[in-house]
């Protein structure tokens, strides 16, 4: 069942679009799941794409562009009309897709298409999920479902249902509203197929009124925990009112949270989101050079402090030796403290958890990890046969950073979400160049100290 | 519609319990969806969500310990019988979370467990998925599906279909197999009940024939792959006969999704996987130290190296200022590196690259990237009045060490990736000690040269 597109396909595709054998490329990409045939288009030039877009029937051209990356079909689009865009694209898109794609659309473009649109009814509901915020329910929500009313019979329903499921691609479960249009409850296909009801019940008793909703204005990650922790399908989305306003749908949902998931990877990483393999050198640069100047700043600040113990590296220039150990140690705890903080903010694990429990464990790890590493490079120390004063600075100073780095590592990302801010940024460049500063500082305060003893 | 567990009911819950007020206890619980239940166990001890579970009707309970955390459920489960856990749970769970559940049981209880099953077939199902590697779609997949043959009439199939529908809680789709058993196509149940055909229309003249499906071997990174592209909410699984074996929901690839991104942002985080912010400090320990240690071996070799070049340190202590400037660089470009990389594996964009085209498309990142920061950082030193070898040196040591983290940022994960591990190790604390390591060295040996020319 499996497509792999190779290359001698690939090419063969390229000269028929060459030479404009039209029918050749129709049989060759006919062979194909709309999804493939959006993994072939990718591989084209965006003229390529273009020529063979404008061949496909309009269903399978519309599949296959939603499967393309978000920026491939962005540029895709700047070549094709708005009328191409309105009657080959946007008409056969379920009208979340439609939104998602004119919002990339430069609004006079968007304009255009959206007044080429034939049906009304699609033009109200792509400007209507337009208006919704950003991460929220309602801007990721589609507009098609089917809903009956509660009170109906099974009989009218099943012909309500008909009707419009002529609109509706996959259809997971049928939604059931009072006379006011108010969301009331859900009921499964199963049921309805394999319940032994007569037609002349009435839906409402027998729909599920537990059924879980979602606000329209409800952030889209607490959409993700209920559909996770409900393992529903789909989940109905309403309005203030309670009235039913869309559905959002598994699919939508695995996509947030895989975006959600590059994100915090990408602030661990200190890469700046929308950035990718495929962008250009430039892009990448602008994206990556700011946490390196970060970095830059901190050890550019690194260097004025270590530069107020020039005296001390004159006395023993074997105290830089350890500078890197230090500072990297410092780095890692705080990191490791940090990313447990994040995912169990993220697991809800640390949503009753006090701040001061919190601490109070994390200590303790600290603690224990902090006599172990503080005694092991003491004994390699002595095997080394460093000086007292040194080995003593090393220890001790390892000691500390490790307790101090948990400390902030645990308390920066808790104070980031409760100031809103994603806690994942905890993880990344800005708190290690932190974490180095003052891993060095205690480093050398410690220096001062050891070797005024030991002198 | 969302439930928010406050401390007053979990300390009314908690004192019902102590009391044995079990109509209490089941009238506040009635209230609530099962997952809520779930949630509220968690907060209980051990043994009062033991009392609680004892209370509740069987697929009540079995729902609510299927929320529950998986350390939190295993430990609750060595409290319970063989026999309440085979009837109160594993008989009321479908095939794979039962032979998930059984999984983690001591071999000699899962033993008793499977006896004491009452259906035999359900006790056959969890042994053949069992007996599934874990990490395939063997192993994620369920038994439960609904499947009727390719040459009955819709009357007969809804006959058959009403028959199994009992065992199978949700129905997304139904499958169609040929006579041998084999996979056939799928109906989905908006076919099904809203197509105008007769009753005696034959299931294969009106089933989708195209539908995609996997191997029973698959690994499951491939099925998440499958599953988002293709939009599917279930996959049918075949042996290598093309028979259906089970079947794996969206619900199951969730959890998949959400595990393999936790496991990426661990590695990158230098914490082992299984860890959590619930486990114990001892436990925790144990998963964070061996990364430490990494680094404190990385630092032991570091001091090493520093050694060698103390005499360059005697001539100007200022040497050291630098050392955590370039050391934090190179870390911070080496990570940059390897999650661009990491990330476009992870999406398939990295698949038809060849490492040559993608290192080169790196090396002009970093080659601008080590311009500006080279040339900041000199007139920054500039201004601060360092002497001319120490500016050369740290100008050319970083622009030098920009390249290579680079370099080996981006060969790492590809090598990794090549020899079936995860590419996401690169980015942890292993690979940037090593750019650590090596920025250092580079440092010191364009110090060495410097100065040499400069005195």
């Amino acid at each position: 069942m499996r497509f792999e597109l190779t290359r001698s396909l690939l090419e063969r595709l390229q000269s028929d679009v060459e030479e404009g054998r039209d029918q050749d490329i129709l049989a060759v990409l006919s062979e194909l799941h709309p999804s493939d045939i959006g993994g072939t288009l990718d591989r084209l030039t965006l003229d390529e794409a273009r020529y063979v877009i404008r061949l496909l029937e309009p269903e399978t051209a519309a599949e296959a562009v939603l499967e393309l990356d978000e920026d491939v079909r962005e540029k895709l689009l700047e070549g094709l009309t708005s009328r191409e865009i309105a009657e080959k694209l946007i008409e056969n898109f379920d009208s979340d897709d439609a939104a998602d794609v004119m919002a990339d659309l430069p609004e006079q473009k968007a304009k255009e298409v959206l007044d080429l649109l034939e049906d009304e009814e699609q033009a109200d509901d792509i400007e209507e999920l337009l208006r919704h915020q950003e991460g929220t329910a309602g801007a990721l929500m589609a507009k098609e479902l089917i809903s009956v009313r509660a009170d109906s019979t099974v009989a009218r329903a099943i012909v309500d249902m008909r009707q419009q499921a002529k609109e509706v691609e996959h259809v997971y479960t049928i939604y059931v509203v009072d006379k006011d249009d108010r969301f009331f409850g859900v009921l499964p296909l199963k049921d309805l197929l394999f319940s032994a009801e007569s037609t002349r019940t009435l839906i409402k008793h027998i729909c599920q009124t537990d059924a879980v909703s979602v606000l329209v204005d409800t952030d889209v990650e607490e959409v993700v925990n209920q559909m996770k922790k409900y393992d529903v399908v789909v989940l109905p989305v309403v309005d203030t009112e309670n009235r039913l306003v869309g559905r959002i749908t598994f699919d939508d949902v695995m996509d947030v949270m895989q975006e959600e998931a590059e994100e915090d990877y990408q602030l661990a990483s200190g890469i700046s989101e929308d950035v990718d393999a495929s962008d250009s050198p430039m892009v990448q640069v602008r994206a990556r050079l700011p946490w390196l100047l970060i970095g830059l700043a901190g050890g550019i600040l690194s260097s004025q402090i270590i530069g107020l113990y020039e005296e001390e590296l004159r006395i023993d220039p074997k105290m830089a030796f350890f500078m890197p150990l230090i500072a990297a140690t410092a780095g890692n705890v705080g990191v490791q403290s940090s990313a447990i903080v994040v995912q169990g903010l993220a697991s809800g694990a640390l949503a009753h958890v006090n701040v001061f429990a919190r601490l109070w464990k994390e200590l303790r790890v600290a603690l224990l990890s902090a006599v172990i590493c503080g005694t092991l490079i003491f004994v390699v120390n002595l095997a080394l046969r460093q000086s007292q004063a040194l080995s003593y600075t090393v220890s001790i100073a390892l000691f500390t950073v490790i307790l101090t780095a948990a400390f902030f590592g645990t308390l920066i990302p808790l104070a980031l979400d409760r100031l809103k801010v994603d806690p994942a940024l905890a993880t990344g460049p800005f708190v290690t160049t932190l974490n180095d500063i003052f891993g060095l500082l205690t480093y050398f305060t410690v220096g001062h100290i050891m070797y005024d003893l030991f002198s």
